[in-house]
């Protein structure tokens, strides 16, 4: 673990870093505009797929058809390497183990992918000549992870945030595909400074939360980078590292004011976000709950966003209530009501980054340390870049 | 006619028939994205366009303005010389045998495409001094047929099948535009095994028929490829030419069986494909019908789809019955009810040739021996390729 | 003011004006896709922003919010600086003068764009150290003129019509997207043979016109060019230079005839053209009205078309009664049933120009020696070409 003092961050910001400077600071998160191969993803809910149902994901611009075969998850590349048909556009499954594709029969063992049989021609000696890819699964906490790469699938645990797999705990969610590269997903998330668009959230209200308008970095702040060991990640300590403000004034003139009482909650004291792009907000959205986002990247211009809530459980009626409890409250006030603008934001920011180099000509300010931190991180220690 | 045996083909096709062998084997297919010029392609049905009428159609990627006048139909680009509008947009005609512009008035021979006169400015110095191309027409079998390309026309019967102007036939048929490449029409319908994906058409039982799941090619059996004289063409006699597959396994276990009576109807004998882009199912499907099925290109994505039934006729009478049977059998069960399937497989298969360079990237295999056939024949012998 | 004989001109045209030849004669012409710079250009009516309002507008490409301040409209770059997003996305003003990002409160002064307060982040030292664009704003005629370009305004007379800003004239008008570059829209609205498109107005009969289908060159007649001082134009005298045509024939023949009773009211005696790109028709579409038409770039393949009646008042009464004769009769008759023909014919050109380089392919004619007039004016003087 690195230290850096925000002090010398606020300077480094201010004289603008973005642009080119940027681009030879953080040169491979540039390229990671399909996102981070050799990464574990999450692609769907484990419910979402049930024995023998099929389902069909984009992950890191890959179309990939998953299939329950014998209760394991299995997911292979959603074209038949014949005459490059979707499998998924009419899915067939003649034996377990195994997609056979619409058009000619060619069927695909799904453990390796490859061909093992044509319905239309037996003991055709194209059998075994040719396959598709398979891509590793694996299933915690609810969720269906994909790895897409070249290399030997690592441990789960090096692709979430510390306390998300512990085994004392239940995790729901939701997921849906927000229309911006999933960069400017983890950005948004992890931005001390973009609460100012939640002010009138009815979250801050309903839940009694003290949700400041932004914040002036404080020189006795720190923020922590996590590049030693598994999992990376950069963690800000909001509590120490800035001074909340509650009261914004313009040439000198207060024109927003936020009335606290003194006994709201307290929460977010601890944001971090890691590799290979899913952000932790301790406590969130309230005392009792740890949020989680997964900016998982679809395409260059899209990707699916899973916001899910962990709870410390100790029996199957603490799980119980919780799912009534998220499903009354959390599921609208928090991942809706409040999440909504986040979505709303990353979509708005898409066109400048996509359309006009914002990478090249955004102005960052010294709040925004913590995303050229990540960016950092990110760049130097990513297992790998997503081809288009 | 050279005659090829199939025992060499599937070694061909199994090693990999496609990719840069491919693209070497069949060059000037690859190219004919817009299809190919100077060969004759129907583009409406005779009863589509009545006297004064004016109808567009788009072929090899030319917009085209039709309209029949003194019962002669005429075909002229649809693009004013002057400020490149449409005629389409609000066609005119103030004298037979002319199209005058809505936006200038100015008014063109449809016999030669010579500016003839401007409504707005009588005597101007540029009559005669422009034009507009025209392309030559023929009518036959119920069908407008249009030359597009730089040669003088030939006979029609150079690019229709063999028995297709037959005098004692009728045909009757409909069309449709389907969102593929017309290279993915032609080798949909020639190809043998795709007919896997027709198992459960209510054509086949309702007609009786016997279909199998497929076929494996025999080493009896033999390809005829046409290529001297025309039409030219490849012809696949189904009959002879392969073990149908009434059985599909995987793993050795039966998945998928065909009960069989013994006294279904036989179809689909013989098969064959015929420049510039003609199908043959020879009888279809019933053994009293002969399928024809023209995929003409309209743009690089798309063609349209012509599918005509003949039938031998003797009096009026017969073509009265025939007229009768089709509208209340053929058109739903086999036109759409059967043929839909292509439909949906060909603009299935668009993506990967068009996005994902199919044609470098398809698997072929030993059945896919008459594509390869039908794609050496047109690479070596079709007239032109259109431009873009 | 040069005088040119229009005998000269017939010749030039009837030789092919288009094409490379046209390419080489109004080079900057063919540059202004997304129009000139160093120009005003309406963008709004006046009543469409009142005080404190937002609205956005795109002008030569660029997208610009506009609010009303103390009475003044202001114009600036609706981006921020920071991330990019748009302020009309959730424009937000807490203090006059000022504009604020709704995403981390970056505060604006709409006076120099200068950043002077950051709501989320007290004294940060970015403030003074970023802005964005503004735009020099003024009103005239009900109609709000925005100058884009990096010259110092001049005075909004040069870029009107001569008569347009006179003081005892009152204007109405109204304004809509038209799908086509705004040169096509210049050019329909000064070409005199269009005319023949609106030969079956309403307008026609029931304001009873003379309107002819369309009008030979006339050797006697003159085309001005004021190319010296502002504003530069090229004024056509249509009862002078041409021979109006109320007969048209083919091959000799008359088809279409305008039966004139010798008692319709005479429009159109002049018409001309500005620079940037503004038309007068004087009088249209009735002797006592001059109509004005404004064709400003949004983007290259979109424009603003403003259409503004002018009448002479004397008196509040006169303007009242004005209005109400806008209201019941002009608008719907003229500025709709008349004009909607030349909204559909640029957008009908539009496919010709933008994709099969109609610069180049188009054929002109004696009668738009008007328009080569206009290309060449426009070319040489023009202060500025936007870029895209």
């Amino acid at each position: 673990m690195s230290v850096v003092t925000s002090a010398d961050e606020r300077v480094d910001a201010a004289t603008g870093a973005g642009g080119s400077v940027g681009a030879s600071k953080w040169p491979r998160y540039l390229q990671a505009e399909y996102g981070f191969s050799n990464h574990w993803h999450p692609v769907l809910f484990s419910h979402e797929v049930a024995e023998d149902d099929f389902a069909t994901v984009t992950l890191l611009g890959r179309r990939i058809l998953l299939t329950r075969s014998d209760g394991q998850v299995r997911a292979i590349a959603d074209r038949c390497a014949h005459r490059g048909v979707k499998f998924s556009a009419q899915p067939l499954c003649f034996a377990k183990g195994t997609v056979s594709c619409w058009y000619h029969g060619w069927t695909y063992r799904l453990e390796d992918g490859e061909l093992c049989d044509v319905l239309t021609s037996p003991n055709s000696p194209i059998i075994g000549q040719v396959s598709v890819p398979v891509y590793p699964v694996t299933e915690r906490q609810g969720l269906v992870f994909v790895f897409v790469g070249d290399a030997e699938p690592h441990d789960l645990s090096h692709d979430v945030p510390p306390g998300f797999l512990d085994s004392d705990t239940h995790c729901l969610g939701i997921r849906r595909t927000v229309a911006s590269n999933w960069r400017l997903g983890v950005e948004n998330g992890f931005d001390t400074t973009h609460i100012f668009m939640h002010r009138n959230s009815p979250l801050v209200q309903q839940n009694n939360l003290a949700l400041p308008f932004g914040f002036v970095p404080a020189d006795r702040g720190a923020m922590s980078v996590h590049s030693e060991g598994w999992p990376k990640g950069v963690v800000d300590n909001l509590a120490q590292n800035y001074q909340p403000v509650f009261e914004a004034r313009l040439g000198g003139e207060p024109v927003l004011r936020c009335e606290l009482t003194g006994d709201e909650k307290l929460v977010a004291a601890q944001v971090s976000v890691w590799l290979p792009g899913v952000l932790k907000v301790d406590p969130f959205p309230d005392p009792s709950l740890i949020q989680y986002e997964f900016y998982v990247p679809i395409t260059a211009t899209s990707h699916e966003y899973f916001q899910v809530l962990q709870r410390r459980v100790r029996s199957a009626d603490d799980i119980a209530s919780y799912k009534s409890e998220f499903e009354s409250k959390w599921r609208d006030l928090a991942l809706h009501g409040f999440n909504d603008d986040d979505v709303w934001a990353r979509e708005a920011q898409e066109e400048f980054y996509r359309d006009h180099d914002g990478w090249a000509n955004e102005h960052l300010f010294p709040p925004d340390m913590c995303i050229t931190k990540w960016r950092q991180l990110a760049s130097n220690h990513a297992s790998g870049i997503a081809a288009p």
